[in-house]
């Protein structure tokens, strides 16, 4: 799918399937027969049925979960926003390839398959304090990427990222979507100091002066405040909902990518779960915006995915237990 | 290990191994050397200290991972405690022999090897309201039979239970060991009504009463409000601690059972995690009391070790980033 203008990718966003109202309603059904308290398994019982729903299957299953990794890099790292210098995406990006980084690590505990897509790393955003960070043609290209990462057949998918300098413009996104300035939303990332952080705050708000014309559409703060590997995130969050794909997302950067979805078109997020909410500063009340309810809180702060492959785990727990817990009768157990 | 005399008892639970800080200390210069900014994975990195420090090797391992579920019956039950009848104590057990339960479906998903072990289920305790619920003799025979339990040479190790009536046990011994009334720590359990929780709270003020002359002694309140499965915990959890285990503590059934260790000796519980904190009404403000931070807040309330056997995932997530992901200087990636 190559996205060729805004107003094209503007109505798929907004003309999105609703999901399975019998799939979910059956899940519950059979939940309150099984040998277990009604509702004590708490978010593992919500969990069967979202899964349910977006799958539009009566009985889930979690034979084929993926994990994508998109990677970019940022001219907003000229503002001198981040702990590390730009080449460590294409760095780490090897080192996902050769199999080191935590998300090589937690992708195969989760038993997911790993799938990285770099996103011209030789060719850096523009820096957004100065000019749009893509120009239209830049931004659909990254988003039909996204898009087209995704396989349809896929029963759970999480997103991730890796991209230097990606928290300040992933807050600038947050905080054009929903109000406040740059100090409201940054974070320390992977680790800047104290100066640092006042740098990464006056960037944001420098990139939402710039742009200000263009912030009552989430689709033009997405390309003026964004990134590619952001960009990919929203178009591959988009084919999820298309293919009938339930969604884990991962931390910051990964929701704010996300959510213009949900500004586009209320309900766009709700094939979605939060994994959890990262230590990154923003991420809780951008979470709350949303009206995400984390699975996990670790005071993680990694990206990459990291947080979406624990959730996996959750997830499966869920279906196993909805899947082949036996029934009151079955097991003859005395209901109450 | 048979336990004969409370004192006995007493003695090993104050004569405790502290743990290899040499360990934990190599486990963290480890992770300031891979590939992700420091502290970036969180609870993970502590996580992967702690394991070291409770197995007493630098690199710790997951090869045996066991949940052991308690199970027990529960005189207090004549007071009208329980949503459900007492036979299904021994119900679950049989469901659990066939694979039916929601823990059978959890500790497979945690590659964890299951054990029930069924304490008298056929002759409940006293009803505290009257009586002790064990005798000297019977409490010690329920403390060394969790710690028999125990195999040494496991790597980490999660404890569960079962048995109608025990969210009444539980509560009645967090508040002889941290104050407040039935009404502070009495819960829902498995699902009473409004008259069951006010006939629930009745019954552990009643027991606070009955038993206000022991109350100083942690091991008596045990003894006198607890129940043969939380005994049972109490003494796996000494045993683990005994033979170099770290170990997964679940719900507030759990905790409570475990809480007495704390009171007994500083540090008794240093070698637990608590897993999860259930939507059992008790359970928060126990961690609290034993300075205890869950893993996961999922809203689950069923027992059985269901959240430890999800808490387990994330350890192995975080064994498994700290054994094989690459340092910076393996990954060729530029340090800050």
């Amino acid at each position: 799918m190559a996205f060729k203008t805004l107003d094209e990718l503007r109505s798929a966003c907004t003309d999105l399937p609703a999901g399975s109202d019998s799939a979910a309603e059956a899940v519950a059904q059979r939940q309150d027969t099984l040998t277990k308290p009604q509702g004590s398994l708490g978010r593992l019982e919500t969990i069967a049925a979202w899964l349910a729903r977006w799958q539009g299957r009566d009985m889930p299953k979690l034979d084929k979960v993926n994990i994508i990794v998109f990677a970019g890099n940022h001219g907003v790292t000229a503002q001198g926003v981040s702990a590390f210098p730009s080449e460590v995406t294409v760095q780490m990006v090897a080192n996902f390839a050769h199999g080191g980084a935590a998300i090589n690590q937690l992708a195969r505990a989760a038993g997911a398959e790993l799938d990285v897509i770099a996103l011209d790393l030789d060719r850096p955003t523009a820096d957004f304090t100065q000019e749009a960070a893509m120009d239209e043609a830049d931004f659909l290209a990254a988003v039909s990427t996204g898009y087209d990462a995704v396989k349809p057949g896929t029963d759970l998918i999480g997103f991730g990222e890796m991209g230097i300098g990606n928290t300040t413009p992933a807050a600038a996104i947050a905080a054009a979507l929903f109000g406040g300035s740059g100090r409201d939303w940054a974070g320390r990332g992977t680790g800047v100091d104290d100066a640092g952080l006042s740098r990464k705050a006056a960037a944001i708000d420098a990139g939402l002066q710039r742009h200000a014309e263009k912030l009552s559409d989430p689709l033009a703060i997405a390309a003026s405040l964004g990134g590619r590997e952001l960009a990919a995130i929203l178009g591959a969050v988009l084919a999820a909902r298309k293919h009938g794909i339930p969604v884990l997302l991962d931390g910051f950067v990964c929701t704010a990518a996300a959510a213009p979805l949900a500004r586009l078109y209320r309900g766009g997020l709700d094939h979605t779960l939060a994994a959890h909410v990262s230590a990154e500063a923003g991420h809780r009340r951008l979470l709350d915006e949303l009206s995400l309810a984390p699975l996990l809180d670790l005071g993680m702060r990694l990206g990459e995915g990291s947080g979406a492959c624990l959730a996996i785990n959750i997830v499966r727990s869920a279906l196993e237990c909805h899947s082949r817990m036996a029934s009151f009768a079955e097991a003859g157990v005395s209901d109450k």
